[in-house]
């Protein structure tokens, strides 16, 4: 997300829009064509989805078809699937010439992108060192899909960036809690994306100003696309956290979280305005920052008013952005945050994080039970004597990591982005629509009563030109 | 529904329009807060969302984390959600100036809407008396989404009112079954806002007539609306019925019935008019009668034709109440009923609780079974020498009571809502997006070719007035 | 699907347009009622949806209500149904005056067409032949919704025809393993499709030429339309698939596929293009084709690389056929193919058939499991003693009838609804809502400033006339 239709564009189209007839193709093909020999290479079906199941399931005494991991999660799956393609999509589309190039861009990246982090995720995530492979089945998909949302300024530089990001956290703090992503996701993407965008800085940017702000349609559209991120934000959360009670609590404190945001919001953006109007850019964005910030904490036992309080206070902080920090931030820091990534996702994502501190250092056995406190916080194998307190040092540190990463690995793409070497839309063009699409002639805008206009201007004309030529002669 | 998008306004936007900017915000606020503390007091996890989960399954011999109640209801409850808030949202778009205000609108009293009705539903029918708390999960979130449904004038005397009626309904008719609500929600609902509207009655409301009727693309949003409420509906009748079969044959029964009801809305659209064009009000509405009517019906063995048949009148009926009850409603009653509640929600409703009863009261032991039977109306416990007969006049009976209680509670809400305190917007204000929202300039709207035409009809006036000027002199 | 939208308009509207009034409304409860006989005769619920369950599941040792059919089937059972309503009417709404068409005959055709297939897939897939009935569940109606996609020129003739071309295939070829429909649906119906409109060429219907094209937001709504077939296309392919490992492989083969073919239509659009501009018919559907091909192999182990070479293939060949293919056809041909089926359903299904076959062909029980391969491809009963060559040889066979029969058939209906008995929209009124859909006045379209332009004209206008009539007095 971020600025990520203008980075689409700004990939896809290089070299000042001229050559975008080879160099889009050329990247599609040349990225396609690796991600076969990669996938040929090393991915394979997991247990779950070969037709080995059978003899697997009689192993493993799974009495029925139903335990297979598919009926768990698909539903959830399909969910994300939705808030990736048609929520993202288009929400993008409120910038009234940007409408094709916001559901057609994220259409595009979300393609390429769900197979790359397919790949990345399994390298650091469930590479088989034995066999050499990654086995796939939908959990794995589901847990990939939103490495998308981090691909915003340069695919390949991004994701790999995001990956190289997972595994260190990985491997510095393990077994962080993080189904959600609040850390992992939007913190690291949210401050990521500023990093870089802060370095891009276009000063001359205001040139295609004329492009921003909305119509009454366009804003319609988009309201599409903030319905089914709300809706499904629940799924997204829930999607690869624990079977049973896990990804149950998680879906409900989700849920409560969001609900409560929206009135926040609403009377925040209401408080703002002298008579009181709403503005459709918070109800479109600070609704979903309960989601964001209960990305961590929503499968612990944060209780229902906890999760109440947490979207409550969301919808204060992100209305709040939207209508002081983001401007004094373009002011000061010349950040020009299009689509307000700073109040959706940086800073509930960050807060969300330490929030999961809290409640995992606060988790107690009498609260938890003895096996779910386990359960819950993966209390096994070699981290078997933590205690709920380490847990929460671990969450905190690694929310603190999430915000360096983000901001350091920010930096340096977009230094490399600044090298000459990157083609870019001209400062006019973006957030434009002609320049990559074929548009209809639109025509409509020109109902027949503007016809009969124009045949009755001629007409004018005419008979003015022969009132002068009358005079004249 | 009904005439929620008007109320929704009535009750954010108070005296006048003028100081929305303190009201909305306070009351966005009081209630959010209150919420916050009455969670705190009175909701925790149940069984099947809390960390207890494993020991519980233990205790219990359930033998898969899939049995997790979440499993069984998780995609309906998403289901209903996207009903609520695209489908209910988008439908409402179909007045040309009122599209932000029915999805925002809709949005925030959802928002709102579902924790209250937790709450409410909660104190009614899940207060556990020992630990004086109510649990909430999946199941319990699921069937306190529609009460949002009933929220149309004023929330919280309304939600308050609706969960009288329930509790007074179950007191009085314990166990009368109505999973999708035919009774409780669309019978009592649809009289309810029927009775308030005509209390409020207000005779300029004509003023705002302009902003009626539609434009080709609101149009287009609101089929959006329509066919997630279409598609969605056996969801929402299955949502909280029996695990397996209950579910099973609820959502077929539905699915059935709504197929049915499609054909004969357009039938009786086309009939009616001269060259036999269909009507847009009546394919977006009528054909959704028939999920409305099998809200009590559908989770007995009402049989797939029964259920076509059913599908098969409502279709009519519906229509047929656009078509000429509606106009003559309005002519002699007075009665202002922007979105049709009469036709889809009030007859529908009543008649689909009167179907549930003839249902009921024909069930034997040779169609369902002796267990079938008993699971399939919980004839156990107190109930356990009830004959399917008795059930049927309970049902009956409840019916009555939902329209009595509707048309009174309606009643005296309308009186409570005529006493000055309460604000209003202008009668020329309703169904205007302008005194809500900020709104895009729109300039699309004057299109290039326009400007050319300002630019020429200029040029002409100078011509003229040339003209004039020369021949004065 | 194909030319539906003209073809709903053709038996919906006969006569030229005049005594619509008569003959939608026969037809609609003709139908209908015809409908409630048949149902009332032969469809019973199956075991799983009657309240005969419990006994059923005590006798059966199905040990927990879960294991309902209703919960493996049910999440993508509502998505084929999104696909279906929403998916392909918004698809159809790319032409700028025929949105309501688009969307609702879609939903017309398809709420009869969903119950005529349950009944007529029924007869020869599922009639018990003791007891004389049909049982349904969800999985029998899921199995029935694609069967809507066949209904495109005649409902009843061709629906008829496609499950006589059902039965005879599966008489024919027993054990034919096609989940998605690749040869079934798309080869068949889209040969079918063609040769129907190659027998109705309208050589006059360049006058309704005017209506083709799209404006910048028709070809927004379609975009929703395409979304939500390529979310919920791995849904479509699994739906009738086995449970467990089945249905899981199945939604993840169709899965990287789409994804794989999303990057290959931009590339080849791109490259199109003299400056690489994107077209939108493009991207609204070859981005699909790769789910067409994988409806006969994604149940298989086609691999993961497999299923992204699939796709990378069908997005090149779909959208080269929109390039060059479909021109060539309406040049040479004579053949009008609105909405692309050619290149989106026959090539693309007659390809995924054939490679199903390869597929199959080449299975083993190294790669498939002993137990695996017998499930994989119902070795049992009659079939038990077959190998992988013969099923692949069986499976290529099928793909030839169903082009055979699809060419074939379609040319006898075509030529049966060129008898004049059968009513036509004058070709000039193709793809106008205008002539089946009461419309709104659209003011809108009129902004402000244009009323203001007309005020000016007129006053120009009698200027220029008082101007005339000075100089000639």
């Amino acid at each position: 997300m971020g600025n990520c239709c203008e980075s689409a564009a700004n990939f896809f189209g290089p070299q000042k829009n001229t050559n975008m007839r080879v160099s889009l193709p050329a990247v599609c093909f040349v990225w396609q064509i690796a991600m076969i020999v990669l996938f040929g290479v090393f991915i394979r079906y997991d247990e779950e989805s070969d037709a080995h199941w059978i003899e697997y399931r009689r192993e493993n005494n799974i009495t029925s078809d139903i335990e297979n991991d598919f009926y768990f999660r698909y539903p959830s799956f399909q969910d994300v699937h939705v808030m990736i393609f048609v929520g993202f999509g288009f929400l993008m589309t409120f910038l009234k010439r940007y409408s094709y190039g916001g559901v057609g861009f994220n259409f595009l990246i979300a393609a390429f992108g769900l197979q790359w982090a397919l790949l990345m995720q399994g390298w650091f995530h469930a590479l088989n060192p034995e066999t050499g492979k990654i086995t796939i089945g939908v959990e794995r998909c589901a847990s990939s899909l939103p490495g998308y949302v981090i691909v915003n300024a340069n695919v390949v530089l991004n994701i790999s960036c995001f990956c190289f990001h997972i595994s260190s956290e990985s491997s510095l703090f393990p077994q962080c809690r993080d189904a959600g992503g609040s850390m992992v996701i939007h913190c690291f993407g949210g401050y990521y994306g500023l990093a870089i965008s802060w370095v891009l800085y276009r000063p001359n940017l205001h040139l295609s100003k004329r492009h921003h702000g909305s119509i009454y349609h366009s804003d319609l559209f988009a309201m599409i696309g903030t319905l089914y991120l709300w809706m499904y934000w629940p799924s997204f959360n829930s999607a690869i956290t624990d079977h049973g009670d896990g990804q149950h609590r998680t879906a409900i404190n989700t849920y409560l979280a969001l609900a409560s945001s929206v009135l926040t919001t609403v009377a925040l953006s209401s408080m703002h305005q002298k008579r009181g109007k709403l503005d459709m850019v918070h109800i479109q964005n600070a609704t979903l920052a309960g989601g964001v910030a209960m990305g961590t904490a929503a499968e612990f036992m944060i209780t229902p008013y906890g999760a109440l309080i947490v979207g409550f206070c969301m919808g204060i902080i992100s209305t709040f952005g939207y209508l002081y920090i983001s401007p004094f931030l373009e002011k000061t820091l010349k950040l020009q945050d299009t689509c307000g990534v700073h109040n959706l996702h940086a800073v509930p994502g960050m807060l969300g994080g330490f929030i999961g501190a809290i409640v995992a250092a606060a988790a107690s056995e009498s609260v938890y039970g003895r096996e779910g406190l386990i359960n819950t916080f993966d209390f096994e194998g070699e981290f078997a004597d933590r205690t709920p307190g380490t847990q929460g040092g671990f969450q905190a540190a690694g929310t603190c990591v999430s915000i360096a990463f983000g901001l350091v690995g920010g930096a340096i793409v977009g230094f490399i982005l600044r090298f000459p070497i990157w083609g870019d839309p001209g400062d006019d063009n973006c957030f434009d629509d002609e320049v990559y699409w074929e548009l209809p002639e639109d025509e409509e805008t020109v109902p027949p009563v503007l016809e009969y206009n124009n045949h009755m201007i001629h007409k004018q004309q005419e008979i003015s030109e022969s009132n002068f030529s009358v005079e004249q002669s």
